[in-house]
């Protein structure tokens, strides 16, 4: 019989917005369920927190470090761990869990900054363990099939990547209650960057992801608009890839009318694809001199080995489904005990991620000189 | 402690579409899980069924008669049946189940013909159970404040009413391999209605559900457009509706290029909105003589009450999160014993689902007379 | 060396609307020039909008009989003229020209009554002289394109052709200062038909352009929404067309949030088109089975023979340009003395408009029964 | 009565582009009548242009010289001359006929050397004559809209302006039988800017039009994607505005799937703005924490005085209009004998597009190095 795969949580309590996807995303396909945690670091909230979500007192846990030793040593203990404290609290749970012999699936960044970055991938080779960082965005199926058409030659040589991750929720000063604005703007909790940290990473990811090209040197400009700002709300950078072609990337907070505006545009010698989240299952792709064709999530031009589909054209999935396949991929690879299909983003793409944020902070404070990952 | 609610299930074996769509409907909050099932008629395709989905073998049943029984007779029995065989095996497991005292949640429509329709929606009224008939795309945020805006009197007096519901999936006539269109083009399952029946009475649910108007009287023309076909795979109708509102609607399955075009627009006096399932996460309204603006899912002019919101706008929910808020409803509904807040579709939606049908078949084959509900 | 055609005008003087369109429409390829007019009744304004326009004093007549009379007696006299007064007006200039031996521009729809329209009608037969009817939506590029793709086969046997014209600027009493508005639904003017005479002939003549089919019977549903309104403000329509086709149309003016919604939708038994006029420089086809394709003005799959360009594709033509080609076409014809291409808009089309809306108003006085046009 | 102006132009024969775009645009408003030209180098083509555009021969000149000094001469001679030759000629006749004190309509970029542009400066300074470059763009209603919209506070500060323009036709290298390839790849004859002297001129001076922002520092990096293409097909830049506003412009030619893509977003502390050029009668725009609005060109939220409406909206007007404007602008800016509105794109816009085209060459050679205009 079908056994589904146990799942433990540290952060995701009360008030919390990005714990409460991931749960939604481990219970899509079926294949996770939450048998402990610890949800917060106030006693009392983790507590409360564990009730409303039916983990069993004896499996919510005062502290990361408790909740890694007491379920190691079960032997129904959990098979992965999701960390989705705020940035600089993912190094200290990961390795704690690493080293006591459990997978581990981050949320992104992989850390606030490269030198905790490296801690953690150190831990993981050494623990043989699965680590899936949920760069979720990868998981939407137009963004596979984009990946596979790159790899396929589609496109033909790849000359230029437009990337952009544009939101407006920061267009005024983060209001002090707002405990998702408050922990992103501070640099203590979030790392040096800012927007850059927040989704910055997120579109970077995304373009290496589908086009799979190497960086060989970046400029960035890193902007605080908003006066009194201690972190940018707006990136802009230039990349020069290995091989000869180029791309930008633009992430902001402050650009008005946009709510959550992650796009990808990709143009080759022979062909072009464009894609926005907002609308995520629909892509449209124009062979040079050709029609532009609007390719739909599961429709006429699917490309089977890549997508994950739960239902059929037309019925939109969205961001949680995109989510969950990162968890489907997760518990897939822990029953393997294998690397998957290898486009699951895992330890190397969250150190990657670091030195991306490092190298716009630097180049921005150079003037937006050149430098290297 | 938060417990899940527990589910049963009839149909929805191996092959099959929709019931796979409601068991992820049923987990994505986290309120329901599967615990018995009378999969398929097929006892080996039933067990081996119940066995990829976790179910123990004795909760495993041969007959949907079989179960209604000992789930009843059970302490830990289901709280609820989810029913998705195809039309004309509906009325059978769903009075058993409320015969049994056991909350039902049926896949729509109700039945195959009126006569059973009835029969249902009588032993609904003797059970005293909820009965949630799954009409889906009412589930859609943006629905439900579409509602609430045309009560709320946004729009006005409610003048017209445009729906329609178009695909091109049985263009061609059906493979015979083909199990969801063998069963929709053969009227002894489907019912009289074709197209009508599986698409039209959604879109005439969504109007329903909607405006609120009750039809006065309609007309209706249907058509099978592929050579053999024995059921429509085109319907138009046109509506009267008390008060003087108008209206029509129209669902093909023969529309080439539309994947599941679900579209609705409603013009009053004062305003108008237009909406399209395929990007559900935005709708336009148009206060009469100003801008038309975009309201997105739980965006800027989002009607609190109404909307069931997961993650925040921006981040796009699909078809699945929408069928899932018709599961919450009904677990919410279930847990306080009552009819819950009014806008989940139930046995009267059903039973008038089943009229609109059978109204569209006998206008139709009188050549267009106007004909009442 | 290539010369100017003189055109003269009946009606558009001073604070017209659809006359000055006509010459914008009439410069742009350089084929005509505007050289004599009767601009108005009012002896006053005429001769104001003559000068404003240009036109000799002694070209500027007081009356369409006496222009007929005076120009037709010149040897540089007009080669054609254009009415574009309000409907009720256009047979009495037009029989007039003909009799003079003039061709005849004439503005949408023909007449006011079928019986006027059969007086122009044998009028231009026994003239022998060219006669143009503005369907100006038939001069966009793509509308051509389609009309070839339908010819050609590429959307196999047509099924179903949804045609709407949606606006609403009548969504409100008509303000009587509104010169515009006020003989638009004045009946004596307008003819028995409101919207359905304004824009539904457009969007009939349209449908008919593109598919070709001939309407074997028809019904009809008028409504005045409007509190004392005298003329329709909503009209929907269904067509059975010989060869077994079925089609819709609904034109209106209380749509609240539509400026001029003008689409055509025409699926067929291998592929399907849709286009809406608002962005008159793309049209979707789709073959069935493939993607959706996104074709363009002049763009890549452009069908020669039809369009007509004057810019590349990405510079977008409008509403002055598709009314420009047919004052191109009508230049064509008149050099040629000849029928033309055979897609322009002449006296038949004229004369079937104003049978579909005897029809519509017949159909609808008689409870939507089938008619014939 | 109202009389035309006098045209004459200068490039524009058989085979050319842009000459009869700029003939077209004349017209459209019915202000001028082309009654001269000097239209091709050849004289056997400048004869037989001539003979088809109705210009008479004794005003068919061999040279523009020849035309500049005969049409000075004439009473009846011409009121402004446009200039539609490729970039390098552009000097030479713009100073012949301002010093003949003839007005002058030429095509963008101004020229193809800062120093050549600097002189027709100094020439129009010494005439005292009316300079009007063909941005035409800006004659877009929307683009005056957002201007005007930016200028009375509507988007608060400018924080971060984004234009594109991206294209594909130059994906592959230019067939040398394309007569408007060849030259626009060829440095000697366009500049030292191949695509941002094209395209990347119009996209700098509309960000210019609509904001007002002054360049502080630029940044860019041009590429030849083309093997052996001698002049850029792609650039990207960088702006620092004085008072810290920021932004970006991406021109390419090598965008697959791209037509004429350009586009406008600009940013401010209360709002946003998005427009892109493909469709111009629409423009969203987005009080911040209010839904987006579509604004439609003359639609429900028009601003009066800066639009410029040949049709009402819903009826889409399009390139050729927007380029009329210019050229009503200029007949306006003529009989007036003043400086117009303001807005119309004149010499120092030409200076500084030249400037922009320098600077971009510039700051790319120097590895993206900051430079000032």
């Amino acid at each position: 019989m079908h056994k589904k795969l146990k799942l433990g949580m540290v952060g995701g309590g009360r008030g919390a917005f990005i714990g409460g996807v991931h749960r939604i995303a481990s219970r899509i396909d079926g294949e996770w369920e939450l048998v402990a945690g610890a949800l917060s670091s106030d006693p009392g909230r983790a507590a409360a927190s564990a009730d409303d979500l039916g983990i069993a007192p004896d499996r919510s846990y005062a502290s990361y470090a408790e909740m890694a030793k007491a379920e190691a040593a079960r032997e129904d203990g959990i098979d992965a761990v999701a960390i989705v404290t705020p940035n600089h609290m993912h190094a200290g749970p990961a390795i704690a869990f690493l080293e006591a012999g459990i997978n581990v699936i981050c949320d992104k960044p992989l850390s606030h900054t490269v030198e905790d970055a490296l801690k953690i991938a150190d831990a993981v080779k050494k623990s043989g363990k699965q680590f899936i960082l949920t760069h979720n965005y990868t998981g939407y199926p137009l963004m596979r099939q984009a990946r596979e058409m790159v790899a396929s030659g589609a496109l033909g040589e790849v000359r230029f990547v437009a990337v952009e991750y544009i939101q407006d929720w920061l267009t005024e000063p983060a209001d002090p209650d707002n405990k998702q604005a408050a922990w992103r703007t501070d640099p203590k909790r979030s790392g040096a960057g800012g927007c850059v940290g927040d989704i910055g990473t997120h579109a970077f990811n995304l373009a290496q992801f589908v086009t799979g090209l190497e960086v060989e040197a970046m400029s960035a400009d890193l902007t605080a608009f908003v006066e009194g700002r201690q972190v940018d709300d707006n990136v802009e950078a230039r990349f020069r890839f290995k091989g000869g072609a180029k791309g930008t990337l633009w992430a902001s907070q402050i650009a008005v009318g946009n709510e959550n505006g992650l796009s990808l545009r990709v143009y080759g010698s022979k062909g072009g694809i464009e894609w926005h989240q907002e609308n995520p299952n629909v892509m449209t792709y124009t062979p040079f001199g050709e029609p532009k064709q609007i390719l739909t999530r599961g429709g006429a031009a699917k490309i089977g080995s890549e997508q994950s589909l739960r239902v059929p054209p037309g019925h939109p999935e969205g961001y949680l489904e995109g989510f969950a396949t990162i968890y489907k991929d997760a518990a897939d690879m822990i029953r393997a005990g294998d690397g998957g299909a290898g486009h699951t983003p895992g330890i190397e793409d969250g150190v990657l991620g670091m030195k991306f944020i490092a190298a716009c902070v630097e180049s921005s404070a150079k003037d937006g000189a050149w430098v290297t990952l």
